[in-house]
């Protein structure tokens, strides 16, 4: 399994890291399988979107922001971070994706995101993939 | 790997395609495995809800609809389809269900949806099963 | 797969299940592979959130509630509980997590939660794990 870090810089972000689970894809030799992107974290999560316009992820940033505000009158949480929670699973924790001929096999405007709900802060993301090539 | 289509005729809209699932689970020849059902867009999701009253659904749309304003003032995104990213994102981009015996293994009263939330479009769905029964 | 039952006792409730998908783990003999958590009911999810702080559950659920409320001007469906099956859908149906060395690759704080939406009742959890290790 690899483990990537990402460092990121603002309270809510959207990190693309299509490129690291595509090369750790490379690295353990899958031709054809599936690669599986977790994240280990309960402020943080891991979603599909568009990775064409920027603009996009701005626009979906905000609208969960509103949606779910940072801070509430019933809130008991002493970290007094838990909207990032809801929003987390909100996300979920992992995508799953094809690969076929050592590629992600993703829709043509599709990329894999890390959520940051909590930062800025350094998060792990975990990336699995198989089966390696069997070299008879 | 199956790819069926599916062609929506409103913004807000689900489909239910667990017959559709269940065809390619058996046309691989899976007798015991998994069935993956894969949504390669950004403003259309997949996921497992109520199949037995259609009222549900109408329901399941409003709600997200009024939780995810279609317009916002802070919107950037040229296309103005923002919402519907949100709302896949939400969804989530796949599911995972067991088969057993040539089945689904679905609860009494789930299927499994694609959630249009910028149609009318005709989406692609992707259906990866396994694995095929083996014929030694 | 193990089936295992859950008695919730409220409308909104999360029930952390780690140690028994952890126990089905170890039963089916599984050294590193992975476990898939799966619910079978429309009105409840499987998520992966923080078990340190029980607040966190109790804001989770209080903003669950509030974002998506139980009844709407709007609603059809005979039953009144649309708000559960939203819910449902945004929680998601099932979780998929690593298993190395017959344990759970979870992150420091991350448990599995059965998330109750129209309790109380006794739901069913379906727990998968693969593959067993082989004994040649």
């Amino acid at each position: 399994m690899h483990k990537i870090t990402v460092s990121t810089q603002q309270r809510d972000q959207m990190v693309e890291i299509t490129a690291e689970v595509e090369k750790a894809v490379r690295d353990v030799h899958v031709l054809d399988g599936w690669a599986e992107v977790f994240v280990p974290h309960t402020t943080a999560g891991i979603t599909i979107n568009e990775n064409a316009d920027s603009d996009v992820v701005h626009d979906v940033l905000k609208r969960l922001d509103k949606m779910v505000p940072w801070r509430e009158d019933f809130d008991r949480h002493g970290e007094g971070n838990s909207a990032a929670h809801v929003k987390a699973s909100m996300m979920g924790a992992s995508v799953r994706v094809r690969v076929e001929g050592r590629r992600l096999l993703l829709g043509r405007w599709q990329g894999i995101w890390l959520c940051e709900f909590d930062g800025p802060r350094t998060r792990e993301v975990w990336i699995d993939a198989g089966p390696p090539v069997k070299r008879d």
